[in-house]
């Protein structure tokens, strides 16, 4: 007796939603049922949605934010600080920062961080655009927002001593205890980090 | 100062991202961003393959299971059992089922259970269809594998009294004990079952 399986086409979608992060093969199977039973036409305006983002959405020429423009959003609005850059890894590390309301200057996305065992070096990020726009913008203070890891550490390292000729100030977003959490909760390396940035008071 | 988001593609996207089953606000933003920042052309193979899994696969005009063509792979296959008939809620049920290799007939789907709170009548789901196949296809039997719920037994007992005037035998799926599950771990209702379902040794 045959094995009986899903028609091809269900096969093939769930294998093709299966690659969507957070996506595991049962709830691949789970969405590419409701995809071929949904009665309305949802289905159709998720791969109109996906299209449309694919073909319209570019990273920003100048910061590396998501637009559909050659600045984004950010990077053309005049009314903004401009002398402040916050320099991040990702361009979705933006909007947190941004839900903060704590910076209103301007960013600079690198693309990833300097990661030897990734094979990842500073000429595989937006370094030398970042030295140029610090040369060129006249920034008053560029804040480093990277992970607080080994290889955030490092890139951070890494343009500090790049950036220094330029004699622009430079800052560290602060590590330490997260928000909520009692000094039981957090590992050793933190509360290192902690004690060595406290501040007074 | 303007309140910066996503560029309205991505957030129509993420909105879209967000119809699908088990998918919350996090996951579609991580989905929606990943799609927008994969380099291959994965995320328009998936939209693809929602087009082509909503324009090619229908019902199985018999049993009610995903097919391309007039009749499913399970109908039309002539070296299955021909009379025995299981009678299922969901098209989706049917791969389960074929997975235990207990069963090699043919299947019915409803399309669902008689749900007076949720106005769903017998009406509503192919019972009709199912008390055409009964009295035309010669069934030596008919196996009720609905759900062991409120909705799942008032749907079999209906099914039952309708079908009963064709003189065919009618099963119901055990209910009692699940796999690898103790006692301890089991509620009073399926303890009850169990009980009262139990076989000769």
């Amino acid at each position: 007796m045959r094995k009986i399986e899903y028609p091809a086409a269900v096969r093939e979608l769930i294998t093709q939603l299966r690659q969507m992060p957070g996506v595991g093969p049962r709830s691949a199977e789970r969405i590419a049922l409701w995809i071929i039973r949904a009665r309305a036409d949802q289905p159709d305006q998720i791969a109109r949605a996906i299209t449309l983002a694919r073909t319209t959405i570019r990273p920003c020429t100048r910061c590396g934010f998501f637009t559909t423009e050659e600045l984004c959003e950010i990077c053309s609005d005049t009314s903004r600080v401009a002398d402040q850059l916050c320099v991040v890894e990702q361009p979705t590390d933006i909007l947190p920062l941004e839900k903060t309301s704590a910076f209103r200057g301007r960013y600079h996305s690198l693309g990833g961080r300097i990661s030897p065992l990734d094979h990842v070096g500073p000429e595989d990020l937006r370094v030398k655009e970042l030295l140029d726009r610090v040369t060129n913008e006249r920034f008053s203070e560029v804040i480093f927002a990277l992970a607080a890891d080994v290889e955030g550490e490092a890139t951070t390292n890494y343009l500090v001593e790049l950036l220094k000729p330029t004699g622009v100030t430079m800052t560290r977003i602060a590590h330490g205890l997260p928000a909520g959490t009692g000094l039981e909760s957090a590992d050793e390396l933190t509360l290192y980090q902690a004690l060595s940035g406290r501040r007074e008071l």
